[in-house]
């Protein structure tokens, strides 16, 4: 365990968003032995300060935060689409990033930010990666408890469909939802990916589809050495939130199942009921979302980070070529891998 | 897999019983590569005849199946009031037996056979030493993969409970039913017991208690080393058939779960359904009555009985001693264990 | 349960192949108390008369067998390149036919024998439709369980792979392997697929690639009103018989999860160790061939047979579509649907 | 979701005691929303200034805690011993109060002590109450999921026994470990506990047999109506924290499983591995120690405590009655019911 550091020899970070992510970020800094959440960030001064009270903190503007010398690191929890400006302006203050994904909807705008931003210390947030189970799944493909890797099965289905007005906003099923499927992919394949098949459907909601959305996809990657990947995502699951990882290799399988909100199961002349599977990312990650934070502390004490800026291109890359497939219904060829 | 033999040439058994289990041991019997069903005896002439004919058997009395030379093994498939005089018959006939349990409703009685049946060749048919699960967890106790054994739970409910007319005649819950458990518990134990303490209720049905019989019970039963076994039971589960064990030892658990009927599971906003359990002994001991027939082919051929006479007499002691310590409420010691 | 017919008075079947399969037919025709087991054919004598010896049967010729008036039905186990021969000529001979899958391995010359046996009462055996837990997912999903179904996953990994000499007359993973789930998913689907898409790759054993065959295959289907269907498989699994049915559906999920040998589970402080799952098919379809008899007894009562040549025509056709696409790169449309 | 107050016009709170328990109480205090952590007192000033340092809140002795009329409540985490003397301190000056158990060791005292607490806002933090499972489990019996409760068996079996110099003023398995299974139990059982029975050995470490205490029992409770639980206690499971619930009724039946620190499983040629139990009652309990904590913010705001005094002192006659049944070998009756 860490050893608390006093409050005020603490690196401090500013937080900008005060949205759902936000509120995770803030009481995850607050609560961190070492981090100060110091400011709070946010166009709606209401939610900024509402916020900021509830930790400790202030609510002020960005260019105040970014001007104090005593901001170590901003967390980037804005909208979408103000995450590159955000990253930018932080990375020239000179301060450390911990950035949400994505980068932005766009790859040509994400790569021509990739230069200013390549010396910055920037530490993108792919939530998976620090969820524990996953996390040892990987370590227990790295530590050839399955031989060599074959190929990887990713469910991730949500429990029920944003609103439309969201979904028109959102990018597209692809760099909104399967934007973390292609990071695990590509953390758990630990190879480039060089090809790219997409079947995508519009089967829950019809008004999906009226917004040029799909909402249930299958998704195939493969790369250069034959490892192939299975993404299967639905924007509506019926059942909770479905977040599996099966990795199927020369000497067996590894999987991570779903968790229960509790471990009651009633059994009678039918069979056995049990109780559901935690309700969405809130729950499910919850524990990520703390290590993610952790990792930034350590980031702010020179650690590198685990997952970068490039790694958010990459998957965007793959977001852009799977929509291409689902449009022309032909695989995608990705010269350089991704 | 054993080479099976010319039919001609296979050791001929007779069946005594053309019950419940007398049909399942008249298929197992009729399906052993290394077995001929010869005859079946049993007094309602209509079901030895329809029985045998389903199986090329012929149907006749006890007297002209024991003195057939040809026959070299007799199964006792008879009510548990003939098993003793059946198994004296067959003995002193000079033919090898299964006998299906309980020996006898009384440990007196039994006794009172155990010297002209000590040189018989008797297998005492206790399923649950047959099961492939069973098997498997004291294999793991055998092989040291819990260290030493501690304490044993065995829960044995039964779907629903009997016709009053049946208990009547059963012999009580101890021997109709825990016999199974007492049994168990002594193989798995691997040393006599020496106290049995016994707590019965009338849960179930009324109609039970009327019948001075209990049909809800939780038995401790105590070593001399100190280990300790509970046996649950009850008459009716309202969930299938609940037939499961867990062993604790110094360096871990070993357990046996229900079997589910199928491997369906189906997930809604409520939670998972699976399917319910085996139903009955018939489904989820078939696999341990075949074994049994494959050991009595064994013991045809020379083989020793893996469970005999005496194990049959030690449950029955540890039969009475529970009623005995549920009807004084005080707890029981053996002095000689059992 | 169904009343056993005097031995004289039961239907006939002859049985070709005393292969592996055929053993498994034999065995069951011989325990089934509507169906007499009366000839074995095999052009290896010896095979044929031990197992004709086992139970009571005779081994004859092809020509024999049929020109046997008491022979109602045949069972076609012969090896798959006389499948549709036998069929053929079992069909002139006025018989019914219980043909093993598949009905051969060209689709062309399937279609040109259609016509010849679109009157027989031929009853195709694709074994997981018999599976009782398959058919109680598809229960399941004709009950309505899950709203309607949107997509299916498919997993079907083999334990290990078989000799290379085997892979070589095959027809190669997707008609030898691959055949059964993609009549599983039509099974499932209950709509035409009109489209497949095949990623392929030989990641198990270089000699299969040189064969031309691949081991490991990732296939999409989809259907003309969007409901998508994966299949996984590999010829090695390196951890038994993986056998699983995942349906999404739009008001949840129903799947089918493997069987383990035992139900015997050990924890330590590693965590738990369970049984492994079955082996392979004879274990896992076991039940599920019992069942196929049980039909075929059936359909020589008079009962339509469940799955019929049209079937297998269809199973081929996907298998050469995925074959085409894996070849191509690119997905494959059906015209007519399969 | 609780509003939060600005901090100031939060209740404030004293935690007694900065050890190990203290420290979990210290962080959901500082943690909750609705309550501001004022002081930490513990003779050891060191622990107290580091805890408090930690929180914001100021070390101190008890006498000025109770003096500071801010305080409007006491948590009571000091060393068993002294719980009832600072329960009656807070009480005096009219301090609503959370007690860790166990109340006392002895249950003469903790009568005598009776009136005087009889009038305070007394929470006596039994954990298990608390845990979203065993909640869970509660609401179903109590909602007739499985019709009339029968009976109960309980396991709580520790990872690894502590240390014999703690076994030695622990009061022994029965007021120390069992003391909250009698909770369970009574809480479950929802009628007086009129018989006990316990059979109890030390078979985990012989230096606690020489400390006159036992480290293995299985103790059997009976209630007026027949109802009865099972209690299986281990000081040592070599599996990780054992802490299960099963509850038989007419109808059915209703469990509480073990959690697993990972959703993690290899499958590989010996069968499947899973991760290990959540290690000991700090992870299994942690969220049943939060909702202490805001139960106890509830009772500051005017609710009924949920669990008090007298639940503490029946626990604690349960533990006496079942030493005594222990040394004695015979079924202990309670007249008044407990």
């Amino acid at each position: 365990m860490i050893r608390p550091l006093e409050h005020s020899s603490r690196p401090a970070v500013a937080l900008l968003g005060g949205g759902r992510i936000g509120k995770i970020h803030a009481a995850n800094a607050a609560a961190h032995p070492g981090l100060a959440l110091k400011y709070v960030v946010d166009p709606f001064g209401d939610a900024a300060a509402a916020l900021a009270a509830r930790y400790g903190a202030t609510a002020t503007t960005l260019e105040s935060a970014l001007a104090d010398p005593a901001i170590a690191g901003v967390i980037v929890a804005s909208p979408t689409d103000q995450h590159l400006t955000h990253c930018l302006q932080a990375a020239a203050a000179g301060k450390a990033i911990f950035c949400e994904k994505p980068v932005d909807l766009s790859v040509e705008r994400a790569r021509s930010a990739a230069g200013a931003l390549a010396k910055a210390r920037l530490f993108l947030g792919f939530n998976r990666r620090f969820d524990p189970s996953f996390r040892a799944l990987r370590h227990k493909l790295q530590a050839g408890a399955i031989g060599s890797l074959e190929t990887l099965h990713i469910i991730s289905h949500d429990p029920a469909p944003p609103p439309v007005s969201y979904i028109k906003v959102s990018g597209g099923l692809f760099k909104d939802m399967t934007i973390h499927d292609f990071d695990v992919a590509r953390w758990l394949l630990a190879e480039p990916v060089v090809e790219v098949y997409a079947m995508g459907a519009c089967l829950v909601d019809p008004a999906i589809g009226a917004a040029d959305d799909i909402d249930t996809a299958k998704v195939l990657l493969r790369t250069a050495s034959g490892r192939m990947a299975l993404i299967s995502n639905s924007r509506r699951s019926g059942y909770g939130y479905d977040q599996r990882i099966e990795a199927f290799g020369s000497g067996g399988s590894v999987r991570v199942d779903n968790f229960t909100t509790t471990a009651v199961a009633v059994w009678d002349e039918e069979g056995a009921s049990r109780a559901p599977f935690q309700n969405f990312f809130l729950e499910r990650y919850a524990e990520a979302y703390r290590l993610e934070m952790d990792h930034f502390a350590g980031v702010l004490r020179g650690e590198e980070p685990a997952v970068g800026f490039a790694d958010g291109v990459h998957a965007l890359e793959l977001a852009e070529a799977a929509w291409r497939s689902h449009a022309t219904g032909r695989p995608v060829a990705l010269s350089g891998g991704a």
